[in-house]
């Protein structure tokens, strides 16, 4: 079989997993209070270009959204998100479980505008019950988002402005922001990151990692005390280290960047042969997830040797799908795949 | 000035306050476990037919909705709701800080449908990643809705049947019961809502009360230590014979049904006064609200005589407001708004 | 019977209901924004000696406690409290429903004192691991506390100046606040409470009114957005104003202090009459509660004409048991309970 | 530095890694659904004895305390706990930030009794404001305790047959539970656990795994939807075969058992030092944690070639501290440890 389902269904890029043994005999303190923890957290500091940021990291995305977004809201405060967001349809109501409501804005992208967050907040203004409603407090972005697509940095110094003029929190879900920084259409750094948002993390486990999350805050009002809310919350890895030592090694000669660039590069060859066999694309995106729309026919056939996921039905005779490619999809299958879509085989 | 802005801005049918003064130098047992609570229950019970109902009382609307939510819901689970819902719009995320998420449904006219109902429910078991995603396990209406639109038997049947073949519970939110139960098109008795849905309540506070509605469980499974949850969320009133007073009033002779029947006709009165200046309605209503499209310029007028609440613009040169009334709507102060609106003044 | 089971079982003051009636034709706005609640909000402040202070009312004591606990604490934050604290014992959890440990310190008297908050925050910022224990941010206690004692100012100034050194919120539960203020070896006022605790309330339902608890914060940043978790809760009343109908005649011309004092001296006489008649104290208390510690033969006679609660067993053959008194108690129950006391009937 | 400060400051067993290396190239089905997790389950079934065991695997310990008790408690319920549970003091209010109430029972070595929670259901049910106070619903127990000790089958018992008798749960936090079950005093099996409890856990992080928890229930209506539980908690680990892996693994030929009893003889040879040289144990333990009380003089000179944990003064002049084993602990080390003590150094 040619897999195409998922970026996180292989174990891991092998430098990580090499340094994992190399410092399997060692005694390290726990919960992330460590070197390697330290290290990592340097490594990202550096690349960010900024020494102040508070750096944390956690095992998966759903845990470090909730965390986050629990550690910066009061009771009666929501977040705003695509109606899309990862937080509003695929977490389980895990924000809810906090007690905030996900506040969901329309989206055809993914996206979500600067716009559209600020008429949500002239409403909310100017109700003269506003106590009756959510406050919205937080913006949620997915980078890229759950289609694919990623924000230019007009889009987010757009968001980064209104946030501040409302006095709202801005969040990056960065699940798969290696892939969102390397696409060949992207103008956002790191730097930008910490910059424009008030949270953000990095994401491993879809990203060539085993597991792990690393949570970049530049806002230290809403970092303080986060390590509390990491333990309450179940996320605080007893052997931490095993997260530092991942993300240092990702960290290290642009080796996260450069396996998610693969990445893309894979899925922009698929993307051409989508094109190339006359086939349109449900959402035009430039990283490691391509949405073609293609005839049930050639579906069934593909399903024989390719795994991927269901998007929905276009049309009678046609189904959007998703291949997504990752660290590990090599130049051979991304081949085998391109022929069966072209129907070369 | 004339009031329609709502109908809780008075204090309480005048039956009603007689009762609480005439009991005010009893010595009773707090808590809600006294001989008015037993009285109002036992009519309420002879009311709806059903004499193995469990029946509570609470104060207020928003109190009612989140303690029966959180009674019957699993953490994972969610409660359908129209998007319209005043759980989902108004009501400050009380059931997301219950831990719960609302999957809201579109609506033109307030109410939900049981094919909706269905097709979500389909949606989540056929999904291969079920767990991802909140679990309905309830469905929550309004009777009426916060458009005023009313439910008829057919339509509380087929819910119910769905609820039933899906597992899910059925609530009716019923803050404004009695208009409901009254208009003229309206074809449900409380004992049909005591046989179809699984927990309902009767209204109080906009219906005649000071305060208090009565809540209704037909299903005995989701009743159980109910007090515990009423009292947990803060909702025991410690002298809770003042719910048992007010609703064993207002379930004597009919009451309860009077009050909303008169107000009913005030609205359609007024109603009548709209389509006869040739205006439209937002909503084809039959309770006691009435939502008229009306040009800017005579809501200017009407704004210095009359209160009312804005539903929103319609077009560039009319807004949808909304008229209520209530048990202590007078005919003179119809006829006053009616002129006001045939702008006869 | 004689009635001495409690202070909420007769429904209010005579001047109370009174008012109630006079008002019943108006026409008030909602929710608490009417000029009711803002009359009685500017007596509390002129009581109070602070204009500044924000004044909101709400229906009960189990949901003041939680809402203004949930209003000041972030997710990993915990209350300190008396191990006998009402929220700790006799709200079926409440706080915890918000996410919040009570952290509970022992007492005998039912007060808790500077050193023991002291010692705790010593333990809580000297454990290297402390982020795996709950973060300490506020202080809980009742005056007059569940055991009918009384904060002396010493005690609250010593309380309120270890709460600044460590950065915790003071808040005062005065669910029987009259009472504490008019016991004859009270030295508080007022002021006083606004000056040293963050925030407290002035109970309503157990002293005079039919239901109502009457919020004051000193502390401007945790009243912040208040209202949105008042309605959150499902504490907001829609007809408010029957808070500060109650609220603004209590706080005319003493009513409030002469009710509560007039509770004070009937149970000085029953505690006069247990001493007389050769019987002990379960704890030395000035307010309107007696825990007399009496030999069962008696309390089985005194069962049979009289309402009490019962405390527990103290040896043997004696129990100790609850005289309740309030503003409806009169002068000739009290002295049918002393002679039952002494037996001379 | 001889390192006997903790059970997870090493990464994993070599056997376990090499494993984690074997499947590092394998493309396999997210979130647990793979062959690794079905293999796992199987073994863990077979040594339970019972096929019909849900078996879940978790990240850590918290995350699983917290996750099966939300599973098993509607909101008013609570969970009785020594007052020494690691819920209770070491998890950062992780149950009562998912609402619930620990009730927790007084203890000196840790257990709790079924005489204490007979008595503490005793009193609940004879409350006749029972609804007041949290329900008790489950009994949380760990095995070995905090401070080492274990439960017997006599314990287990008696208070499986209480907990039965009163309709709670029963639930054993095993984060050291290999450590118990090769107490060289213990008489428990896995196959009792599953008999004796309604859920229990096979800790992996501090028994040779790098992280894992194996949670089994043998009551199925608490297991119902624990997946949809694990997602919102964010506990379903992306790469859920990891967990697999490191069970399959441990539960092969014995290895988590031999593991465990290496560390328990290891921790005898430290508890015969402390005896032999005159000092006693705080506690009187058989498993993996030793708990002597020393002069502060030796533990100066200790601390400077020794980590260990301090448990708190005993007297003027000695201290309570912890020596923790593990999977990792050479003989050398404890020679030289029992050397340090003896001070023949």
């Amino acid at each position: 079989m040619l897999y195409f389902h998922n970026d996180y269904n292989e174990m891991c890029h092998e430098k990580v997993l090499e340094k994992i043994n190399v410092c399997a005999g060692e005694k390290v303190t726990g919960y992330g209070r460590d070197h390697w923890c330290e290290l990592a957290a340097e490594r990202i500091r550096k690349a960010c270009n900024n020494a102040g940021l508070a750096v944390h990291f956690l095992v998966g995305g759903t845990q470090t959204n909730l965390t986050v977004i629990d550690a910066c809201l009061r009771p009666h405060q929501g977040v705003i998100s695509a109606e899309t967001g990862h937080i509003h349809v695929h977490e389980t109501g895990s924000i809810e479980a906090c007690g905030h409501k996900i506040l969901a804005l329309p989206t055809k992208d993914g996206k979500i505008t600067a716009q559209q967050v600020e008429k949500l907040m002239l409403a909310h203004l100017n109700d003269s019950d506003a106590e009756h409603t959510v406050q919205p407090k937080m913006v949620y972005i997915s980078n890229p988002t759950e289609l694919g697509t990623i924000y230019y940095k007009e889009d987010l110094m757009a968001l980064h402005n209104t946030c501040r003029k409302y006095g709202l929190y801005l969040f990056m879900d960065g699940a798969r922001l290696g892939y969102g920084l390397t696409a060949r259409d992207n103008d956002l750094t790191l730097s930008d990151l910490a910059e424009l948002t008030d949270v953000f993390y990095i994401g491993g486990t879809k990203c060539g990692a085993m597991f792990g999350e690393a949570v970049v805050f530049s806002n230290p009002a809403i970092a303080q005390d986060f390590r509390y809310l990491i333990k309450q919350h179940g996320g605080m890895l007893a052997k931490g280290w095993l997260l530092g030592v991942q993300f240092a090694t990702l960290m290290e000669n642009d080796l996260y960047f450069s396996i998610c660039r693969h990445a893309n590069e894979q899925a922009d060859a698929i993307r051409q042969a989508v094109k190339d066999a006359g086939y349109s694309l449900l959402a035009e995106t430039t990283t490691n997830q391509v949405f073609p729309i293609l005839p049930d026919a050639l579906l069934e056939r593909l399903k024989e040797k390719v795994t991927f996921t269901e998007q929905g039905r276009v049309n009678e005779t046609s189904r959007a799908v998703r291949f997504c490619t990752s660290w590990a999809t090599t130049d051979e299958n991304v081949a085998l795949l391109c022929n069966a879509i072209r129907e070369d085989y």
